[in-house]
C-alpha cells in the first residue's frame, strides 16, 4: 500500500518511518514529509518531501499521487501553541483540516476510502478528577491544542461516518524518551528524567515523588500507530489507548536499576505540571486493549524501551 | 453596545431583530446581514448588507467598524447540509469559525471582549438514550450539521478561555412554528403540526402520537438569545436552554384547542424521524434554569407563540 508520514523528522515519525521501511505493513511506497529533516530518514526507500502542509499547494502536489494510508503526526506541542496561537491554530487545526478534506472521497484499490491515523491528545480531556478516565469521559480541553484536536476528531469521524474516509484518532499521552531540547512539551520531565538518569546526573525534577502520570514508550507508540492502521473500521474513531500510570518515583527507580546506579533526582512541587501531567487518574482503555493495542509491560520494559536512543 | 446580527432574514433572525430594534437591548447601531433579504426587516434603523459571509472581502469589510455583540444565528440546516456537504461545512463550520477568528482579540469599551452569541444545535448530542441530557452530556452528533456546530463551540469556547472573546454558545432544539416551506430541517413536521392546524387542515403526520419532542417557541428562543446577550461570562461558554418535553399529541391538542377546532391528524412511523427528533429523553437545563433561561411556560403558551404570525 501506499504510505504517507506527515511530521515524519519527529521523536515518534522518525521511528515510525523506520518500522514501515522495515515491514511492518505491506508498504509499497513510502511518502515522508516534514518541514525540515535534521537527519537523513532511516528509510532509505522513502520519497522524502520538505515542506509546510499548511501551504496549499504544496499539500496538493503532495496528495496528488494518492496514498491508501496516512499517518497525520505533524503538529506543534501543546505549550509553544498556546504562546504562539496563530501557528498553533495553523499546525493543529487548519492543516489536519485540510489534509482530511482532501483525503476525503479519494478511494483506493478496492474502491477503499484513504485510511487516515492522527495522532491526537490525552489533552482533548482537559482537567481530569479522580475517576478513570475512558474515550466515553467528557472532554473539555484546557489548552489549544487540545481544542484542536478535539475539533480534528470530531471532523474526521463525522468524515468517516459519512464514508469519505477511514480515519482513526489515538489519544497518545506523553511520549517517552523525547530528546532533551526544548521542545515546548509541557510534560519534557518525563523524557528529561529519563536522559540524566541516563547520564547519571542529578536531576532538579519540577515534580514530587509521588505525581502519577500516563507513560507510554515510542516503542510502544509506534506500535499502537501501526496496529490502528491494520484495524477494520468497526474498532471505531477514536481510541484511548493503553499507557502505564506510575509514579515518577517509581519510573525513576526502573530507569536507576537499569542504569546500576542509583537516581539522583530533587522532587519539585510545580502546582501546573502537577495538576497536567502529575494527578492523572487511573485510564480505563480495556476497549483499546481488547482490539490489540498494549501499553509497555511494566516500568522496566517502559525505561527500557525509553533508553533506546538514549545516550548513556 | 454595537449589535451584529447573521442570518437575520431568517426565521429566528427576523424575530431577534424586532426585539433589538423595539429596545430589548441598549442598542446603539444595529446592523443585519443574510445572504439575501426576502421581505425589508422589522428594524427600520438598522444598516443592512446582503452577502455570503463566506466571501473573505465580505466578512473583513462587514467586521470592519467593530462590534460589541454578535449574534451568528446563519446556518445551513442539517438534512440540507448532509445533502451538500461542501456548502453544509462553508456555512456551518467554515464561517463561523472565520467569524470567531476575526472577532478574536477586539475590544470594546473598557477593554471588553467582544460578546458572541452562538446558535448551536441539540444535533451535538447524536443519538439519545433514556437518561436524562444536560450540558454534560457526552456529544456524539450523528449528521456533519451538529459536527460542524460542536466543532464551532470548541473552537469559541477555547478562544474564551484565552480572552480573546466572550462566547456563548446555546444549543437550541427545533424552533416552532418555521414558515412551511422545504426548508432542510429535518424537524419540519413539529412546525407543520402548527401550521395544519391553524388552517384547519388535515395532517399526516409522519411521527407516532407518541413521539417524545423537545419543543421551544420562537418567542422563548429570542427571548434565550437575548437573555444570554445579557449574562456575564462566568454563565458558561456552552448552555443548553430549558424546552419543552411534550409528545406531539399533547401539542396538537393544545394547538387545536386554541383554534376551537379538534385536529385532524392521522400518524405515521417514520423511523428516522421519529428516532432522531421524537424520541427525546428527559432534558435537564437545571444549571440554564438557574442562570434566568426559561422554555415557555405549558403547551397552551407554546401553542400560542407558535401560532403568532400564522396564518388561522
Amino acid at each position: 500500500m501506499r504510505v504517507l508520514v506527515t511530521g515524519a523528522d519527529g521523536f515518534v515519525g522518525r521511528a515510525l518511518a523506520a518500522q514501515l521501511a522495515g515491514g511492518a505493513l505491506p508498504v509499497s511506497t513510502l511518502t515522508l514529509t516534514d518541514r525540515q529533516f535534521t537527519a537523513p530518514p532511516q528509510a532509505s526507500e522513502a520519497s522524502v518531501v520538505t515542506g509546510d502542509l499548511a501551504d496549499p499547494t504544496l499539500l496538493t502536489a503532495l496528495l496528488a499521487p494518492g496514498f491508501d494510508l496516512v499517518f497525520h503526526l505533524a503538529s506543534i506541542p501543546g505549550s509553544l501553541a498556546e504562546h504562539d496561537a496563530v501557528a498553533g491554530e495553523r499546525a493543529n487545526l487548519s492543516v489536519p483540516l485540510a489534509l482530511g478534506r482532501h483525503l476525503a472521497g479519494r478511494r483506493g484499490p478496492g474502491n477503499a476510502a484513504t485510511r487516515l491515523i492522527f495522532a491526537s491528545s490525552i489533552a482533548v480531556y482537559g482537567p481530569l478528577g479522580v475517576e478513570a478516565v475512558s474515550v466515553g469521559t467528557p472532554t473539555r480541553p484546557a489548552l489549544s491544542y487540545g481544542a484542536h484536536k478535539l475539533m480534528t476528531e470530531t471532523y474526521l469521524t463525522d468524515l468517516t461516518r459519512r464514508g469519505d474516509l477511514s480515519a482513526v484518532s489515538l489519544r497518545l499521552p506523553g511520549v517517552v524518551a523525547r530528546p532533551p531540547v526544548n521542545s515546548g512539551h509541557g510534560s519534557a520531565f518525563m523524557s528529561l528524567l529519563f536522559h540524566r538518569i541516563a547520564a547519571g546526573e542529578a536531576y532538579d525534577c519540577p515534580v514530587p515523588a509521588n505525581s502519577c502520570c500516563w507513560w507510554l514508550s515510542r516503542k510502544a507508540c509506534v506500535e499502537a500507530l501501526i496496529h490502528a492502521a491494520r484495524l477494520g473500521p468497526q474498532a471505531g474513531t477514536v481510541i484511548q489507548p493503553p499507557a502505564l500510570l506510575l509514579t515518577v518515583a517509581e519510573v525513576a527507580e526502573a530507569a536507576a536499576c537499569l542504569t546500576g546506579r542509583p537516581a539522583r533526582i530533587r522532587w519539585g512541587d510545580d502546582a501546573t505540571l502537577t495538576r497536567l501531567f502529575g494527578s492523572m487518574p487511573p485510564l480505563d482503555a480495556s476497549t483499546a486493549s481488547a482490539a490489540g493495542f498494549a501499553a509497555d509491560a511494566d516500568a522496566e520494559a517502559l525505561a527500557r524501551a525509553a533508553f533506546e536512543g538514549v545516550s548513556q
